[in-house]
């Protein structure tokens, strides 16, 4: 693992760290906030996961996160949206490809050999922060934002016991049903729509659920609320009786300001999960 | 003025505006972030003025200052760093023209004619923001960071009466004796450095002083300590017999992961001025 850059913030550090990864097969970059409390040992953590167009470094200079990471003692990881470099597979346009690996492992040509984010967010990292940071992997919680709320929630439910909590701002909600979502997972995974549902967090909720609680903040005016379809997943988790809260922000979009606003909100909710 | 963007943020409105501005000669960008109690009528202002290669936007979107303005009822202007356009004298460094205005009315060719910061600062700007938002220019305060640090200092002290408060990151404190400011102030001012003192914040505190409290902080490992020269100011302040605090914060650089480590502690110092 080689250091990018070390920043001391709000009484911790903030990295940047870069390694070769076996599941993408390129090198790959993220972030990671620790507390003071980190010097002394392990402390619990929880995952950001960000969306289409976004590298590491957008929630890790934006969402304002750390301060409030820093009054818990809780470390925040930042990994990449997907597989990068001039070998990588790539498309034109914004929402494929680079900056949109969806969170899933890609069983199709050309995105098969490098697009496994799914196996590097869940299994990887995960290994490797556990060995090279003091990270208890014993106390893990998850949050994203748009995509990354998708890949949040999706990844909480298939893995029962391993997060305490999972948060999302402004989720994809409901991919299989959404042009955020038919293309990628079209693309990523083949036409059989079969393989698509453990990869959409509404068609997850009502089949299993969480097992902890659940937070969701979306814009009551997101400029993407067609895309997201909030309202499948608002129905799946009243319909599944989920321990949770489903939260209409009125006036608030789809940017980081929106996210900044609530970031508050979901530290707090996963620490009181991450210390019970 | 033109709206670019308005984004819910805090229960208030971040906003970017622009309008022709006839100081520098150019059209003009700035953001402004306006508390919920703003709806209701003017509040007290914190003007935040960036470093070097910064636009409105930096600060905007890393420095965290939104939710501790909207916990106190104030608003906050960003404005750019300097004239800007493709008719706007240029530099190729960076230190230097475009993103490099260093908050001073340039006498000298090619500048002259566009880079006439102090102006836009001190008077456009504030009449045009207290016509057209609610913002009561009747209680204002002032910070920045770097380059910014050294115009909020330089300008409060210029200005007796009007700021209730000034603070600083890491601000350039002494350019009259540094190679971030000599290179500066000869270009734009000329190589009489008779001209040179009222843009020096360290000179201008032994001088003068400031009619108000001081907040600076610098980070103890900042990368460009040799440049910033803060040891001449923290003299001065203590020579004057200033009303201040000055805080050496060890382990931190100059980055945004510094301003917003201690941004709480900036607002909520300015507030208690603004709201005395």
């Amino acid at each position: 693992m080689d250091v990018i850059s070390e920043n001391r913030c709000f009484g911790g550090v903030q990295g940047v760290y870069s390694h070769a990864s076996d599941v993408t097969g390129c090198k790959m970059t993220f972030g990671a906030f620790l507390p003071a409390e980190a010097a002394d040992g392990p402390v619990p953590v929880i995952w950001y996961l960000s969306g289409l167009t976004c590298t590491h470094a957008n929630a890790m200079e934006k969402a304002g996160a750390q301060g409030w990471a820093a009054e818990q003692g809780v470390a925040l990881i930042f990994p990449d949206t997907s597989p990068r470099g001039p070998g990588v597979a790539d498309d034109e346009a914004y929402d494929l490809g680079q900056g949109a690996g969806f969170y899933v492992n890609a069983t199709e040509a050309p995105w098969a050999s490098h697009f496994r984010m799914w196996d590097y967010v869940a299994d990887e990292l995960p290994a490797l922060v556990g060995r090279e940071l003091a990270i208890d992997l014993e106390r893990q919680a998850i949050t994203g934002h748009s995509m990354g709320g998708h890949g949040a929630l999706t990844l909480a439910m298939a893995h029962p016991g391993r997060f305490a909590s999972v948060s999302a701002f402004a989720p994809i909600a409901n991919p299989v049903a959404s042009d955020w979502g038919r293309k990628q997972l079209g693309a990523y995974l083949g036409a059989d729509e079969a393989a698509w549902g453990r990869h959409d967090a509404s068609v997850q909720m009502l089949e299993r659920g969480f097992d902890g609680p659940v937070l969701i903040d979306q814009g009551g005016s997101d400029q993407f609320l067609d895309l997201l379809r909030p309202e499948a997943l608002s129905q799946a988790m009243a319909a599944r009786r989920q321990e949770g809260v489903f939260r209409m922000q009125k006036g608030y979009d789809h940017s980081y300001f929106f996210v900044s606003s609530f970031m508050e909100d979901h530290v707090n909710f996963h620490a009181e999960a991450l210390w019970a």
